[in-house]
């Protein structure tokens, strides 16, 4: 079989021939990224055929890659097979969250209050007299009247018991014995809480006893060899044989690799982590959980369920204490998941208080107000734009990335992640960049860049010769070739302003019904909390600039990090936290957006960019 | 590598040269009988060899085997190892249990009252109006409040809610979803009852919904490749690396290949079974959850645990419905297991009632005594004689046993299982031998032998050629040579009646020492219950004649079957006996006779052949 490696990761594989390049790199542990499962539609697998042939440049490689790039050896990974042995080059993908995920996050760890209670003891000798078995013996000392205990946890209790002079510590939850452990480990009682985004997945080790973070890591979602959107992953478990398992078995791998760093870095034992509290989407629990998430996808989008699951982590195949419990907050709906619910458990919104909303915006838009005494929430399809797909030079938030975008006394200012040579743009540069493009005088409030032919005296001098007719309409060019990553010019497009407009319009659209049903106006909101890391990265002025947020001062706009993460770490520490949690499913009221005919009136008003009011 | 034939099982293995051949054997799926572990020392493992070679005899077989058997081919399974290609003969061995086991056994099944229940449900079709979510749906039909359920319940449920027009079946035990079938399967409930003997596993399919008995299979407990006796047993499990979980795999893989038999009988569907309950000594319970026993063995005695353990089916690798349960009833003492809790549930000795002994006779002896509003248990080291072990020619109740042997009108007769040509003599056989012997002068009190050299009077004429010397002094030919089926004479040996004479003064000072305890005396026991195969067969006038069952009116001696496995059937259909099951431990008084040094002087007292008062 011929052999491909990867480099600069230094993967081998052997493949059959004829086997997709793209499939090879993700048998080979390597995750390469890009939206749009294979089909060659989005153009960001790009790999480099160092060695070897991989076959001819594809039609979809022609349209994404240069002459000069396919000459180089460049190519779509979706779109080539192996032919013989070969070198794959694979850019070094900086890892999405690296710059992204702070410690403790924005908000505060309450009080520990672990679901977990760690009991150590010291038993009597057994005897003639006395001759209590060892279980009964322990069971008499702890002193929790009855509990379970599955036979695994007995295997070699009773050499344990006499070799440690009859002193071991118990792990206990509710009424069950996790874990019977020798001499004194009270001091060692761990858990981590994981957010499982569709693009990215982060787990947090947390120290039980304290509720303190010590350690966070985090790796691109392995799934999104299915595509990288939750419709493509559903379409995957629904219609490919076995696809349900093979994203199940993504998922779990990924949560595994994150254990293993984290453990390595702490050099925590495995065995010591007893808990596992999870949030995602509801199509990411579904696909945790190894459940059909087939309709969610058509309407009427009906979750297979929406309570909070638990399942043993030997079940599921998760490497912590293989008795320790594995938790998916619940659900709201089909479209908001239990991402929210961490969302309003971290900034504390099922509690009674101000009027106050929080738009979470990951690869999906998630709305949630609080107003009038009622908690409601949405979703919209709003998300992928802000981290990069469907905008023609999109990129995540990594090194390279254009990040902002300012107009100021007649020049266009750009910052790049790391400060390294532009090569695409990110969420937050592309709402920089329409609101210094509109401020510029360069886009109408239509969303339409200015016509340079009809209009040529509304086109600065100094940006004349960056305006340009592109493929689809004009497109202005931040980055030219010459000063690239890629040698490439990086533009923004009249396309990408459009699919701005889109996302943009759908999460207007999103907040003003819920505004409608609580019976108040834009005015009557006294905050607007920004969750997840787009939140942490998009300049207010830029977003409030083009409509984006409700106008409104900026100081009342705040940025809670990753709210869903640290909903999930308070679930994990805190059982009244956890059941909170548990109860939301039952007291958010869902709107469901897509059938309402007001939905597309707001939707439509809100295309153009001004102001939000 | 060579191919071992096993005829007529038409089983074939390949194996390493060198292999033993009892090891091979059980390989290829042959339970061979034997009770030493392959020492040599039972010479109860024979089998031919009808073509190849594997070694020469070996001193045990010499000492087992005639010259006339040796040429012929026969061997013991466990001194050969594999030469090359050969055919190896196994005689058939009738199930030691096919003429045992009785449907429904001795004791009536209480009123149905299972711990699962199923509820067939036809739910509301969600729409826009109604997103509520599959479970959720189904949960708020069932109102049964909140109810726990495996990610694994919900894979396939939303295809299946719509491939059924959303009529599904939920099986309910406690708080848990155990399983949701399409349609209405609520006729379809299911549990299987086990009884895990040292020598032989039974297990009795029941109809929750009627709580009968619709099927009854049964295995040797293949465990017995590692020694006959719980100690070899213990040992094995203590001592070899993999010991514990290769006794583990040997169990479950019999109550498997018992699963199968009944569902091939019934036609019934293994998703349809969800609970098991299984009774056995505590050595048995401690290898079948894969607990180490090792400190059953050396004073003081102590089990690992004595509640009941409960598992899920899938984690202990059990094939019935993968979510549901089994349960092995508690064990009262490191030597008083669960199957002695069956026989008291069976026999209600937990009610008040009268004083009643329960003798429980199988590869260990068990001893209950209601008395005095008093539930008192103990055990002794008794069975193995009454199944044949340490008897020259004992074997297990199996076609060709001689099972009746009776002195009337100065001969003595004999009655054969199946009415077979003799091959050895069974527990009864041995006890109504003694008996007969006694009747006919041939045997003292004292359990010798008359010796016919000084005491040549005392020999009647026509016995006077079946007294002989053997090898351990004399023994008495119940079936010559010409009319057995092995073509040896069948004896029994001054050493058999030693044995036999042990086994019942252990079981004597057993019932003694509880008398004592409860402060009454043999005559103010009103019945005497038999529990086990054993006490259907073997007859009363013996027993008592030997002094082995105390001297009362043959009528209230009570041979109540297999009461150990109709416990177990008990607490499968009824939760009220469940229940009492589960308080058992802590309710009946255990005695530990080892250490007593009255138990020693009952003993002795014990040993010779006079009625017991």
């Amino acid at each position: 079989m011929p052999l491909v490696k990867f480099i600069p990761q230094n993967k081998e594989i052997d493949v059959v021939t004829g086997t997709n390049l793209l499939k090879a790199a993700d048998d080979a542990g390597l995750y390469i990224e890009g939206d749009c499962a294979g089909k060659g539609t989005c153009g960001k697998c790009r790999v480099k055929i160092t060695d070897g042939s991989c076959g001819e440049a594809t039609a979809a490689e022609i349209k994404h890659l240069s002459k000069a790039e396919l000459k180089a050896g460049w190519a779509l990974a979706c779109q080539r097979t192996v032919e013989g042995n070969c070198t794959i080059e694979v850019p070094v993908q900086k890892d999405a969250h690296t710059r992204k995920t702070t410690l403790a996050g924005g908000v505060e760890i309450l009080q520990a209050e672990a679901a977990v209670e760690k009991i150590a003891v010291k038993l009597s000798r057994p005897a003639v007299k006395d001759q209590t078995a060892d279980l009964e013996r322990l069971l008499a000392e702890l002193k929790r009247g009855e509990l379970q205990v599955k036979p695994r946890e007995l295997t070699n209790f009773p050499s344990m018991l006499r070799k440690n002079s009859y002193s071991v510590t118990t792990a206990v939850s509710g009424n069950r014995i996790l874990s019977i452990e020798p001499g004194d480990t009270t001091d060692q009682l761990y858990g981590v809480a994981f957010d499982i985004g569709t693009t990215t997945i982060v787990g947090s080790l947390i120290d039980l006893n304290s509720a303190k973070v010590i350690a966070v890591a985090a790796v691109t979602n392995p799934q999104n060899i299915y595509g990288a959107d939750v419709i493509s992953r559903i379409t995957h478990a629904s219609q490919s044989k076995d696809g349900l398992k093979q994203l199940q078995d993504k998922v779990i791998e990924a949560v595994n690799k994150i254990l293993h760093d984290l453990l390595r870095k702490t050099k925590i034992a495995r065995d010591r982590i007893y808990e596992v509290i999870a949030v995602g989407n509801t199509t990411m629990s579904h696909l945790f959980m190894g459940i059909d998430p087939t309709y969610l996808a058509p309407a009427p989008f009906i979750p297979a369920y929406s309570k909070a699951l638990e399942v043993e982590a030997a079940e599921i195949r998760i490497r912590i204490n293989p008795s320790g419990r594995v938790i998916f907050l619940p659900n709201i709906a089909g479209y908001v998941g239990s991402d929210t619910v961490g969302v309003i458990l971290a900034a504390d919104l099922d509690q009674p208080g101000d009027n106050c909303a929080a738009i979470d915006i990951g690869t999906n838009g998630e709305l949630v107000l609080r107003a009038n005494g009622k908690l409601m929430a949405c979703s919209t399809a709003a998300g992928p734009a802000f981290e990069g797909a469907q905008i023609k030079q999109g990129m995540r938030a990594a090194a390279g990335a254009i990040e902002t975008v300012s107009y100021l006394k007649g020049r266009i200012e750009l910052g790049m992640i790391d400060d390294a040579p532009a090569c695409g743009i990110c969420g937050s540069g592309l709402i920089d960049a329409a609101s210094a493009l509109l401020d510029a005088g360069l886009v109408e409030p239509s969303g339409r860049f200015v016509n340079p032919e009809e209009n040529p005296d509304k086109v600065p001098a100094q940006f004349k010769d960056r305006l340009r007719r592109g493929e689809g309409g004009y497109e202005f060019i931040l980055v030219s070739g010459k000063d690239s990553e890629t040698g490439e010019d990086i533009v923004i497009s009249q396309g990408d302003l459009r699919e701005l407009q889109l996302a943009k319009g759908a999460i207007n659209a999103g907040l003003m019904i819920l505004l409608k049903e609580a019976g108040i106006s834009v005015k009557d909101l006294d905050r607007v909390l920004l969750a997840g890391a787009f939140g942490n990265y998009v300049r207010k002025e830029s977003a409030l600039g083009i409509g984006l947020l409700p106008q409104m001062p900026a100081e009342k706009i705040i940025a809670i990090g990753n709210a869903a993460g640290d909903g999930a770490r308070m679930a994990l520490a805190s059982m009244t936290m956890r059941k909170r949690a548990f109860t939301l499913p039952k007291t958010v009221i869902h709107m469901e957006l897509s059938t309402r005919p007001d939905f597309q009136e707001f939707f439509v008003d809100a295309l153009p960019f001004r102001k939000m009011q």
